[in-house]
Protein backbone atom coordinates (compact mmCIF):
# COMPACT_ATOMS: atom_id res chain seq x y z
CA UNK A 1 0.00 0.00 0.00
CA UNK A 2 1.23 3.56 -0.84
CA UNK A 3 1.93 5.79 1.99
CA UNK A 4 3.30 9.46 2.95
CA UNK A 5 6.05 10.31 5.45
CA UNK A 6 5.68 13.65 6.27
CA UNK A 7 7.62 14.98 9.22
CA UNK A 8 8.69 18.39 11.03
CA UNK A 9 12.26 18.27 12.42
CA UNK A 10 14.08 21.17 13.53
CA UNK A 11 17.56 19.18 14.77
CA UNK A 12 19.58 18.56 11.28
CA UNK A 13 21.27 15.57 13.08
CA UNK A 14 17.85 14.07 13.85
CA UNK A 15 16.25 15.04 10.54
CA UNK A 16 18.87 13.52 8.56
CA UNK A 17 18.68 9.89 10.72
CA UNK A 18 14.74 10.12 9.36
CA UNK A 19 15.68 10.85 6.20
CA UNK A 20 18.28 7.81 5.85
CA UNK A 21 15.24 5.42 7.61
CA UNK A 22 12.77 6.53 4.77
CA UNK A 23 15.82 5.91 2.07
CA UNK A 24 16.06 2.70 3.96
CA UNK A 25 12.72 1.67 3.60
CA UNK A 26 12.71 1.99 -0.26
CA UNK A 27 11.16 5.34 0.11
CA UNK A 28 11.16 7.92 -2.45
CA UNK A 29 11.98 11.91 -1.32
CA UNK A 30 9.28 13.72 -2.72
CA UNK A 31 9.16 17.17 -1.01
CA UNK A 32 11.50 18.77 1.33
CA UNK A 33 10.06 16.78 4.56
CA UNK A 34 7.78 14.09 2.61
CA UNK A 35 8.63 10.91 1.78
CA UNK A 36 6.31 8.30 -0.52
CA UNK A 37 6.49 4.69 -1.67
CA UNK A 38 4.97 1.67 -0.82
CA UNK A 39 5.08 -0.22 3.23
CA UNK A 40 2.85 -3.25 4.05
CA UNK A 41 1.58 -3.70 7.25
CA UNK A 42 4.41 -4.93 9.11
CA UNK A 43 7.00 -2.62 7.76
CA UNK A 44 4.69 0.62 8.28
CA UNK A 45 4.81 -0.71 11.98
CA UNK A 46 8.35 -1.07 11.93
CA UNK A 47 9.52 1.74 10.73
CA UNK A 48 7.18 3.41 13.01
CA UNK A 49 8.68 2.01 15.86
CA UNK A 50 12.38 2.79 14.36
CA UNK A 51 10.98 6.56 14.32
CA UNK A 52 9.76 6.80 17.88
CA UNK A 53 13.18 5.37 19.05
CA UNK A 54 15.03 7.96 16.88
CA UNK A 55 13.06 10.68 18.20
CA UNK A 56 12.30 9.67 21.73
CA UNK A 57 11.68 12.80 23.70
CA UNK A 58 13.40 15.20 21.03
CA UNK A 59 11.28 17.90 19.21
CA UNK A 60 9.27 16.49 16.13
CA UNK A 61 6.11 15.65 14.20
CA UNK A 62 5.79 13.16 12.06
CA UNK A 63 2.87 11.20 10.35
CA UNK A 64 2.69 8.43 8.47
CA UNK A 65 0.29 8.00 6.32
CA UNK A 66 -1.67 5.37 4.46
CA UNK A 67 -3.37 5.74 0.48
CA UNK A 68 -5.37 2.66 -0.83
CA UNK A 69 -5.64 3.08 -4.79
CA UNK A 70 -8.60 4.56 -4.92
CA UNK A 71 -7.38 7.59 -2.74
CA UNK A 72 -4.13 7.61 -4.68
CA UNK A 73 -6.03 8.71 -7.93
CA UNK A 74 -7.77 11.67 -6.00
CA UNK A 75 -4.23 12.96 -5.43
CA UNK A 76 -3.79 16.29 -6.93
CA UNK A 77 0.05 17.34 -7.16
CA UNK A 78 1.94 20.57 -8.14
CA UNK A 79 5.75 20.60 -9.06
CA UNK A 80 7.14 23.37 -10.55
CA UNK A 81 10.71 22.50 -9.31
CA UNK A 82 13.03 20.83 -12.13
CA UNK A 83 13.84 17.51 -9.91
CA UNK A 84 12.05 15.59 -8.71
CA UNK A 85 12.72 16.54 -4.46
CA UNK A 86 16.31 14.44 -4.38
CA UNK A 87 18.01 17.32 -2.31
CA UNK A 88 19.63 16.28 1.11
CA UNK A 89 17.95 16.21 4.41
CA UNK B 1 -13.65 13.24 3.31
CA UNK B 2 -10.36 14.29 5.14
CA UNK B 3 -7.06 15.29 3.28
CA UNK B 4 -3.78 16.17 4.07
CA UNK B 5 -2.25 19.08 2.22
CA UNK B 6 1.43 19.63 2.45
CA UNK B 7 3.80 21.89 0.97
CA UNK B 8 7.40 22.91 0.04
CA UNK B 9 7.90 26.73 -0.87
CA UNK B 10 10.69 28.76 -0.16
CA UNK B 11 9.52 32.28 -0.97
CA UNK B 12 7.68 33.42 2.06
CA UNK B 13 4.61 35.78 0.65
CA UNK B 14 3.70 32.57 -1.55
CA UNK B 15 3.96 30.13 1.45
CA UNK B 16 1.94 32.51 3.59
CA UNK B 17 -0.96 32.98 0.72
CA UNK B 18 -1.29 29.16 0.83
CA UNK B 19 -1.16 29.04 4.13
CA UNK B 20 -3.75 31.76 4.25
CA UNK B 21 -5.97 29.63 1.63
CA UNK B 22 -5.88 26.61 4.01
CA UNK B 23 -7.10 28.02 6.50
CA UNK B 24 -10.08 29.71 4.73
CA UNK B 25 -10.92 26.53 3.92
CA UNK B 26 -11.18 25.53 7.35
CA UNK B 27 -8.19 23.35 7.56
CA UNK B 28 -6.30 22.43 10.43
CA UNK B 29 -2.36 23.71 10.62
CA UNK B 30 -0.90 20.13 11.86
CA UNK B 31 2.38 20.21 10.80
CA UNK B 32 5.22 23.71 9.19
CA UNK B 33 4.22 22.65 5.94
CA UNK B 34 0.82 20.66 6.14
CA UNK B 35 -2.16 21.01 6.66
CA UNK B 36 -5.27 18.56 7.43
CA UNK B 37 -9.20 19.13 7.01
CA UNK B 38 -12.42 18.35 5.70
CA UNK B 39 -12.93 18.67 1.65
CA UNK B 40 -15.84 17.52 -0.09
CA UNK B 41 -15.05 17.12 -4.14
CA UNK B 42 -15.77 20.24 -5.22
CA UNK B 43 -13.62 22.14 -2.71
CA UNK B 44 -10.71 19.99 -3.34
CA UNK B 45 -10.70 21.10 -6.82
CA UNK B 46 -11.50 24.70 -5.81
CA UNK B 47 -8.56 24.96 -3.87
CA UNK B 48 -6.49 23.19 -5.86
CA UNK B 49 -7.15 25.59 -8.89
CA UNK B 50 -6.86 28.60 -6.07
CA UNK B 51 -3.31 27.07 -5.50
CA UNK B 52 -2.43 26.46 -9.42
CA UNK B 53 -2.90 30.18 -10.05
CA UNK B 54 -1.13 31.54 -6.80
CA UNK B 55 1.95 29.61 -7.27
CA UNK B 56 2.12 29.77 -11.09
CA UNK B 57 5.44 29.15 -12.24
CA UNK B 58 7.19 30.03 -8.79
CA UNK B 59 8.96 27.54 -7.04
CA UNK B 60 7.00 25.05 -5.35
CA UNK B 61 5.41 21.84 -4.72
CA UNK B 62 2.25 21.08 -2.93
CA UNK B 63 0.24 17.69 -2.86
CA UNK B 64 -3.50 17.21 -1.63
CA UNK B 65 -3.91 13.55 -0.53
CA UNK B 66 -7.39 12.52 0.31
CA UNK B 67 -7.63 9.78 2.84
CA UNK B 68 -10.14 7.63 3.61
CA UNK B 69 -11.83 6.77 7.12
CA UNK B 70 -10.65 3.22 6.43
CA UNK B 71 -7.26 4.83 5.79
CA UNK B 72 -7.67 7.03 8.45
CA UNK B 73 -7.38 4.73 11.16
CA UNK B 74 -4.52 3.40 10.07
CA UNK B 75 -2.30 6.67 10.25
CA UNK B 76 0.76 6.51 12.90
CA UNK B 77 1.71 10.02 13.85
CA UNK B 78 4.16 11.44 16.77
CA UNK B 79 4.04 14.78 18.21
CA UNK B 80 6.95 15.49 20.50
CA UNK B 81 6.12 19.26 20.80
CA UNK B 82 3.46 20.77 23.24
CA UNK B 83 1.53 22.98 21.29
CA UNK B 84 -0.24 21.29 18.32
CA UNK B 85 1.55 23.07 15.60
CA UNK B 86 -0.28 26.67 14.93
CA UNK B 87 3.31 28.55 14.40
CA UNK B 88 2.78 31.12 11.99
CA UNK B 89 3.41 30.24 7.96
Amino acid sequence: MNHFVIYDIEDDKLRTKIFETCKDYGLRHAQYSMFFGELNHNRREEIFLKFKKLIGRKAARLVIVPVCDKDFRLVKSLNTYDEPGEEDA
